[in-house]
């Protein structure tokens, strides 16, 4: 009994996708696509009880490395699900299976630094008969390896393990592979941050961009401003990040190679900043007088900007990536336009009437404070019209690639993010729309091209918290994620992209991900719930 | 950054309601709304360790009657939640409070029934100092009047339980309140049948509509056919439901008020029929010979008819409630057309070329087999058009109200299921669309209107399964929830039930269901997710 006339339309489709699922069962394997991959149908059994995970002699991280001794351990488990929760597998404690080995080198040492815009992803892996070799330029292109690696292997009916010959090239196609979390709109708890950061690196996302406050609510608990969060956050104790919160997420990011990206977007979006700092808003008038409402920011206050100064200068030491977001969107003028104050200062500095070219002044104020702290600093595409220095996130709709082009001509960076906004619900069946999205397709020269270093994948917090975040999110930003990733080229059909993704979706269902089915079927092993 | 303009319409009104639950929090209290609810802002503390469930002195049942004593057992936990999860308070233990007493007393001693279409769910609940009286006509009713205690105890922010003087007078406006689950599409975990079950409970939904089989699987575990699970389950050992799954979920319903209702949909949505039966499916013709695919049940075979009265005489007995639900809907007459021994069968009873005959013929052999065993049949409206003999759920959507209408004026009892369709995401702010629906709006006597026996809510299973179905289902079931139970007139205003159902939506989170939100904002206790 259904009213969607899409079922009957794809009932003989799917027929056919369940057919190619097992015919083609041992090589689906990877999701997001690597760049070159070669298999064979010749398959090795694993023996978790034989099996290790080790350095390369000529690896110049050796045991001792924090990012590779904990993915190793990590991976271990990814790689053995059943062994791992327990459940033992007679056979293996009998069975005397020859070793085998996965043998990992990297060139260089990065073991305690942060993942960066500059950290090669590029790795190669080899599997042969008992034994695997993964070589990457950098520990985190071995994390990349590796989830490759865990993705390869696969069970029988009987739960025993195994891994066919593989040789595998990869490198990711962009640079920036982003996931928005909003945290304002609603509080995400840390452990959903960390469950979403898990899901992040089995997807090779990178850029974990943390729009931590917003109008609603302000759980950043700043050391310097501590009435930020007191007065701004939903609840001073049960709905904050602490100092310690925000170093585990970071440190959790890390060893996953997932950069921490903060955004404290102004000077709009920030009526719960005004909650716990006064004078930082402005006071709104009607008839002449004040409303008892405030607006934007005030930026014709000294004293704005010296809180700024002090807030990111904290901001800066506590989230080491070297970019930092700083919003600039949707800046509603009706407020500045009220205040005899802002009018006045207009006219101090010569800007008339033209509100843009205030909110110009302000963000140059701004990038001006993190560039002196050494940040990249990225703004929403709404900077754009009228400042043209920093990096721009695309994110509204309707032809997204003019924007993307015109920026791109400016000769600044661009992350695309319009065609992935996940917020809103949709059937998943509609993954395909975020899939099928072309970040190149513009007219434009190579270099303007090698400008678009990434695109995000966002997810605003209106409809969205804890009870829902990962259904909704999953697995339509594993459509993203290969989009990001893998060849244009070679993962542009949708047809053939779909039973792989649905294999993959079982994948993260059973390390724990509550990623909704893409349509009709099922997983070897469902989710088992809360 | 949103692209959502409903966003800035919606957050001045946001801002009004939440002020409103801060000034209303005592007294938001109940969902859905009792009929008559009378509360004073007098508080009484309540402390885990002197309040306790009795059985009132003139009541029927006493200790020993099964429902009841676990629903005492489960009402505790849910009336003192940081007390169950061990989270001990300090002046519980010290302060001596004088005892609180509820005192559940009922007429009939119904402990070991199963509830059914004519069981009362009125009672009545007074609450004063140091007692609470709670009196029904049935343990069902009872099982109703706990749920509402316990939503009528909250905390203060030091974690102390309170209850306000509270007079309350209940009962449900429709006696069929239900929820259809579809585990045919994909297979859900007994665990999140009973979770689900939980959530009803929490809603006062009485009836679980177990949607078991259809097209893509056949998961219910048959002790007289056991090949139609073992070859038409996705799995025949993980994805299957044994008697003993069955047994424990009607039990749990049971101990919860709540009916389960089967279905079994023929003569359509049954491929996964015939794998594990030969025979059983109109084999399909293409240019005159057969084409090796198989359309709807053959209704020509009388091998068709001894195996549906031996399936159903087991599917009666191992289901113990009176209704039966025999399906009925989406017949596509093609295959039927193309059979040579269908179209002869169709000569030799008449039918000329009249496929809708032929599906009467079919529909009605059902139906006389249920009803020598003794159960009411419920069909889809699709069979009302031939078909003028069984309780019709009308389903499509347009104006279903003419469609409830026609079915009530010829005198046969209605379920509405066509506003309450939640399988397809949408926007959760939506929920409005769930609550604002009148079932008895249409012209027609008091009479005609006293066959609306209720609504139900649909959540079909195309895209949803284990990851994602408690985040879709709740809080839009609750608006049908409230719908069913409450008095049209006092709940039919939006603005209204916003805050008390973000309120009752943050009550189901506290208890571990995974409810989504409605809009911005937060719950004391978030989910903490898995």
């Amino acid at each position: 009994t259904k009213r969607d006339s899409v079922t009957n339309l794809r009932r003989s489709y799917v027929r056919w996708t369940v057919q190619r699922i097992k015919k083609e069962k041992n090589v689906l394997g990877v999701w997001p696509l690597p760049q070159d991959f070669t298999s064979s149908m010749e398959q090795y059994p694993l023996n978790p009880h034989t099996f290790h995970f080790g350095y390369g002699k000529q690896s110049v991280a050796q045991r001792g490395c924090s990012v590779l001794d904990s993915a190793f351990k990590r991976y271990f488990s990814l790689v053995f699900p059943d062994y791992s929760s327990g459940r033992l597998h007679n056979e293996w404690t009998q069975i005397k299976d020859k070793p085998f080995t996965a043998e990992i080198s990297v060139d260089h040492d990065h073991c305690d630094d942060y993942p960066n815009e500059e950290s090669s992803e590029r790795y190669n892996l080899s599997v042969s008969e008992r034994k695997a070799v993964l070589n990457a330029e950098t520990v985190w292109g071995a994390v990349r390896g590796l989830e490759t690696f865990s993705q390869l292997v696969y069970q029988d009916d009987s739960g025993s393990y195994f891994v066919n010959k593989t040789e595998i090239v990869d490198f990711p196609r962009f640079q920036f592979r982003g996931i928005l979390l909003d945290t304002s709109r609603h509080f995400l708890p840390v452990q959903t941050i960390l469950k979403t950061l898990d899901a992040m690196a089995y997807n090779k996302f990178n850029v974990f961009h943390w729009h931590i406050v917003d109008d609603p609510s302000f759980p950043y608990q700043s050391c310097t401003f501590p009435n930020l969060s007191s007065k701004g956050a939903f609840h001073p104790m049960t709905h904050i990040y602490t100092q310690s919160d925000v170093r585990r997420v970071i440190s959790y990011a890390r060893l996953r190679g997932i950069r921490v990206l903060p955004e404290f977007d102004s000077p709009g979006h920030t009526s719960s900043w005004g909650k716990g700092q006064s004078n930082l808003l402005t006071p709104c008038y009607r008839s002449g007088i004040p409303s008892g409402t405030f607006g934007p920011v005030n930026p014709a206050l000294p004293s704005t900007y010296q809180f700024m100064a002090r807030l990111f200068q904290e901001v800066s030491s506590v989230f080491p990536d070297s970019f930092i977001h700083l919003g600039g969107d949707e800046v509603d003028f009706s407020c500045w336009r009220s205040n005899p104050d802002i009018r006045t200062f207009m006219q101090k500095m010569g800007f008339g009437v033209d509100f843009a070219k205030l909110q110009a002044f302000y963000m140059e104020s701004i990038v001006n404070i993190t560039s002196a702290l050494k940040k990249t600093s990225i703004v929403w595409q709404d900077v754009f019209d009228y400042h043209k220095r920093v990096m721009v996130e695309v994110w509204r709709a309707g032809c997204y690639l003019c924007e993307v082009r015109k920026v791109a001509k400016a000769g600044l960076r661009v992350i695309l993010a319009s065609p992935w906004y996940l917020d809103q619900p949709g059937p998943t069946h509609d993954w395909a729309r975020y899939y099928t999205v072309w970040p190149l397709a513009f007219k434009g020269t190579d270099k303007q091209k090698k400008l678009v270093i990434g695109g995000e994948v966002c997810m605003w917090g209106e409809y969205v918290d804890a009870t829902n975040l990962t259904p909704r999110l999953w697995p339509r930003a594993s459509a993203a994620a290969e989009r990001l990733w893998s060849d244009e080229r070679r993962t542009s059909n949708v047809d053939q992209a779909f039973p792989r993704l649905q294999d993959f979706r079982c994948k993260l269902v059973r390390r724990g991900i509550q990623a909704e089915p893409l349509y009709i079927g099922h997983c070897k092993h469902e989710f088992q719930g809360v």
